[in-house]
């Protein structure tokens, strides 16, 4: 599972970086034939006589419940991100609670009631689900887990990373790390809470929104969540086989976020984000492109931060302000668990 | 959530007894209308021009490793169990870890061994997956969440408790309870598990069988698991608004497992299968339905058990060896949690 073997599961396993990778490796490879898709964020299947878009996260969260929103919330959304990126259209989603013994009833009523009202604003029905209640102990609280089918029009086009070529402009459609910097107030009890909100939202209508006029110049969008921008630009870096360029200044941060972020000795590159993507386009189209999300209330921030290299050497290139470049690289772990 | 409110998730809430019922009225009440499916074993919906499955389902079975089989077997029969008895054939399956810190990744490989067989004998595919690690003592060891879909043939017939009509025959296809007591005999330390093994299976292919020659004749088919054979008949006759009659002397029990049942003070007719059907099927064909199940490895214990009554009183009656009457009722719960 690397060179040096890990025997045990760590926490780094779970947090998006390079140990999370290579464990994900691990896993396609054990499972052997009986396993497809290419580990982007749904996998594009046929059925019948057209294609679904299908998957799945589980949400372990802590809190559960935080300024503006709830793990409920958090559920609904990534997995209609997860499958509108692919170029689908979010149609159906399952439900799958594990709760603890003891768990207020109330509390799962708020959950259902987030879950109901980001169902709703997606235009996504809840088809099937499960409960299950284990012993006090035997889980923290409330997991949750959702997965997600889409539907193809015939004629629609899909995403996907194998698309993308050198030269494509590298679109980020919202601030950086709001949800993380959040969600780590609240637990650290930092009071940022209150001016740094979560960004967890359902995107599929501002994907919607391009799909009509602007496929064609759109070669690839991803969710960019647990791992952050810093890992999802390492990522499509390796499987282009290409290097990408990034400008710091042109990163949307919020200036809170960027104070905030300094102050806990973390880095909004790498933070968790749960209502912004990523989307490699055509050049020529990317400032229509930018002008067409920012339309969309969660695509103000909208702008073009880099550039796919023609370099084959798979390195993630940051120029600072004052003009110096760094390697942004694939972190091995990230020591903050549960915040998606 | 019942007359008397419960303000706490309790441990019954998960057995498939009535509480578990009253919990999931509650979630399907609060969801509104953004959730639909009529709470059977797969929801079944439109998509493009034709039809697919869905379903999810949780495993937080303890132990993990039993003596024919682990969670992931399960984890993997449980949910192409689910798409078949709809009519559908099982296609693609999610997989979605949480991990304990410290989990041997030994055990995971194993797990994933079985996933992998499981899934080869089913001719499943699995298209898509997530892994989360939580810290120590926040998951006990690993929780699997699979959901499926399923694809039906433009002319198929999908199987739901609204075709079922009085004087259908009952059909059970395996010996009750070998997979709880099984578990449970690990458990405990009782030493049956070398006996009484698990009937963890997928049956799709049983099922595909029965859908060439059959699938006119047979009105429903439901999986046998959480809250065993008596929660399943009593939720039928519920939903069918008829009571049905079942023979005592006819329920398929191996000999061992109601020795065994009977020492831990557990009715086998409450006790969760995972690889048992029940049928509802047109009188007059039952008996050749029962020998072409019998054919299938899985279903060499099959048998016409009951009959759906005229009544509409909705209660399930057992006719004992000596000729007495009982009603079988929907238990409130059922101190067996984690079997599956």
């Amino acid at each position: 599972m690397s060179k040096e073997k890990l025997k045990h599961i760590v926490l780094d396993h779970g947090t998006g970086g390079k140990l999370s990778g290579e464990l994900i490796g691990a896993i396609t490879e054990r499972l052997g034939e009986v396993h497809v898709g290419k580990l982007e964020d749904s996998a594009i299947l046929p059925i019948g006589a057209g294609r679904i878009a299908v998957t799945t996260d589980s949400f372990v969260i802590d809190p559960i419940f935080f300024g503006n929103g709830n793990i409920g919330h958090v559920a609904v959304c990534g997995t209609v991100n997860d499958l509108a990126v692919s170029g689908a259209t979010p149609k159906y989603l399952t439900l799958a609670f594990v709760l603890e013994t003891g768990f207020p009833v109330e509390d799962l009523e708020r959950i259902l009631d987030a879950i109901r009202e980001a169902a709703k604003e997606a235009g996504v029905l809840i088809v099937a689900g499960d409960t299950k209640v284990v012993r006090k102990g035997e889980v923290d609280k409330i997991f949750i887990n959702t997965a997600g089918v889409g539907e193809f029009a015939p004629d629609a086009r899909s995403y996907s990373v194998s698309q993308i070529r050198p030269g494509d402009h590298v679109i980020v459609t919202g601030e950086l790390g709001n949800h993380s910097i959040h969600i780590l107030s609240i637990r650290e009890g930092l009071g940022f809470e209150t001016k740094i909100k979560s960004d967890c939202a359902p995107l599929n209508k501002l994907i919607a929104d391009l799909n009509g006029s602007f496929s064609e110049h759109i070669h690839t969008i991803r969710d960019i969540t647990r791992g952050g921008l810093g890992t999802v630009l390492n990522e499509i870096a390796a499987a282009v086989g290409r290097g990408i360029s990034v400008e710091e200044q042109k990163l949307p941060i919020l200036h809170e976020t960027a104070m905030a972020a300094n102050m806990l000795g973390v880095n909004p590159l790498y933070l968790a984000n749960e209502g912004n993507l990523i989307l490699f386009v055509a050049p020529e189209h990317s400032a229509a492109i930018v002008e067409r999300i920012r339309q969309n209330p969660y695509g103000r921030s909208a702008a073009v931060v880099g550039v796919v290299d023609e370099t084959t050497d798979t390195r993630v290139h940051l120029t600072s302000k004052n003009g110096e470049t760094k390697t942004i690289d694939l972190l091995y772990g990230a020591e903050l668990p549960r915040l998606c």
